[in-house]
């Protein structure tokens, strides 16, 4: 069953190795069959040059095993909130990719200083609170789902596709496995950016508002004019 | 037409690739045929992977397309902005290399620290002011090229061969389409090590004017002595 | 003999080189065959690319060679020490990979900053101390072993399995020598993570115990659920 | 004439490409016979992969070209002052590596922070003086040599074998010109270790100097233990 998705996940999760955001099993990207309302997702603990696309596990909404001979992602209950609370999502994929993970680990927003980052996120990529022990101690992957969904709200999660959850890594989604992963590639590269500007010059800010609403809407929305038609 | 010009550019746009300066469809390169009045640049949002040299567009001074299936960069209206001021320049290239994105988001300019950047760019590589508000909600590209041209002014544009654009990267030029490119490259290569030279000893200082001077000279301009002949 | 185990151990040598973990002839890993007692470990001095698995030496508790035409690593006498004291490791890497050796060098542990670190290293990766005049000029080698001992005391030196030694680099320890290998892989990624999260923010605590805990516990130990069963 | 040094200095060149050291015509390395009192060194701004071992210049000690049909390098002169007042030096390189040119821009030496250091580099790499504006004025690149001299004074060049010279970059020798280049890489690679080293830890001290001799006589000289016989 849904052999077209299994291989978009599995392309997906490959593209992660390409790229150079995970080493070993780090990492996991799904995607959706909103039709079906189920979930594909990369098997837990499973290598990458080990894995074929048959072996992408399919999930329902309650996280039950509905084919695949693999135990789906830990970070399946995560993935599973964010796509019952945004439908407009197709695709999220996780990594422990440095720089992202640096900006986790030091509990600080990825601030837009520039025209890279505003032609991809409408804003800063938020970094999460704290969970508290409870949230830890128990459903540990459902409340991360949870404070990613505190920081995003009722806004439109694709205007910003990730986040990076404090302690811990970043997230992105985006309309589908391959364009969530996209998104992970820009977002890691504009944490490299951001990281490099700051120890550059601590007292760097963030970029205009106009700017930002220039180079984002160059390239998104009904007056996009970047790319081709 | 122009089918040496769209080889040469095209060239130049997947050296880009090669040398590490963009991913996916960031960056452009163009070429320009002082003969005929026309440009060659690379197509908007068009995958180098997917781009063959016939996919190149063909534009004139005001920025129509002359020939090609495809809408030119939406950085077009900078590059034609430089070409019209300055007619020594052979080739124009954008990046958001990470390195010199750095000192744009930063908002300093490059410093000339020692030899390396004295081999190629004869002063610092400075970082242009902010566009105003207006300046980015009209006509941004163009204005874009205006920044630049304020920086540069009148002097030869040939011996400071790039610059970076506040908040947003840099542009590099050159005598060709290659050319232009390998000045990117340099200048990517020199932001990396003002970055390691600023963050290692905050108090550094300008190389000598007379060292800049030898070594520029060294290698541009009638007495030079580099290179073979 | 133990021709199996020098193929693993050689395999993990050569794993070193491909992870970008050593260059030249730096870095060693050895493997032990508890049932009879002998430590099989890349000979000293030997380029990587020139090495088969018969040139692995075999030796014993007290350092003497029992097979092999070459001499062991230098640093055997901190192997054998290591392996003496602690019956359940399996394999041994030295390496020089550079985010470690500098925190070796400025003398300070890789402080637990997330999860990443959590999901592989029960607690800060700790620095030994200096190494005394006399412990250098006198069996060094051993005495190095000796004050890796020091810091894991009577603790499970699989918990944390990896150490910085003063001045000097990582060694890293695992249930085999392919696992040592992975262990320093993930312990130079997690040192340059935490680099980056030190120089972002001077001021970032460290990862709190219970998400420390919930990591590491939820791939290893009687209550894991990461990977396939 | 001298095949086997054309060749022996060619594949050091090629070698520098291959470790990344430099990009386009940057860089360069010689060997010399002291039989001959003949240098041999790469060609003036020839790109590495044009070249071929045929295309090796041979100069005597005055810098007459002896065979070649091209110009040497613009940094002979250096090259003739070392070999000329060190006669153990078999080989040199000089490169703008951008770690080691860090230190050079900066203006600090690259100090003896650990063991790496420590076994090829018996005590801190210097960074030479400013040169005067009349040294860079008049025989620049004979006054880079006598700077350099002037740091090495009558120590054994090969007991530290490398510099960086002021606002300009690193040079390195060695027995030989392969051997040069090794040096060349260990420097970059330590030059790399004690930046984040220093921006790990402001305050970090230099190695002891019982471990400096340690691991430094662990591998040079009459009591040497490290490598096979």
């Amino acid at each position: 069953m849904l052999e077209q998705l299994k291989k978009e996940v599995y392309e997906a999760n490959i593209e992660l190795v390409k790229k150079g955001l995970v080493i070993y099993t780090w990492g996991n990207v799904s995607g959706i069959s909103r039709e079906d309302n189920l979930i594909v997702i990369k098997p837990s603990g499973v290598n990458y040059e080990d894995m074929t696309y048959e072996d992408m596990t399919v999930i329902d909404f309650n996280g039950n095993i509905v084919e695949g001979k693999y135990k789906p992602s830990s970070d399946t209950p995560t993935h599973i909130e964010l796509y019952k609370k945004y439908d407009n999502i197709g695709g999220i994929v996780h990594t422990h990719s440095v720089w992202a993970v640096a900006f986790a680990q030091a509990g600080i927003p990825i601030t837009a200083f520039g025209t890279t980052h505003a032609d991809y996120f409408y804003g800063d990529i938020p970094c999460t609170r704290d969970l508290t022990e409870d949230e830890v101690k128990c459903n540990y992957e459902f409340n991360t789902g949870r404070v990613i969904i505190e920081c995003i709200g009722d806004n439109n999660p694709l205007a910003i596709p990730g986040i990076v959850v404090k302690n811990h890594g970043p997230f992105a989604w985006g309309t589908d496995a391959s364009n969530s992963v996209y998104n992970a590639v820009v977002m890691e590269k504009v944490a490299e950016m951001a990281y490099k500007t700051i120890t550059l010059n601590k007292d760097v800010k963030r970029v205009p508002q106009f700017l930002l609403d220039k180079h984002y809407y160059r390239k998104h929305g009904a007056n996009a004019y970047y790319g081709q038609k």
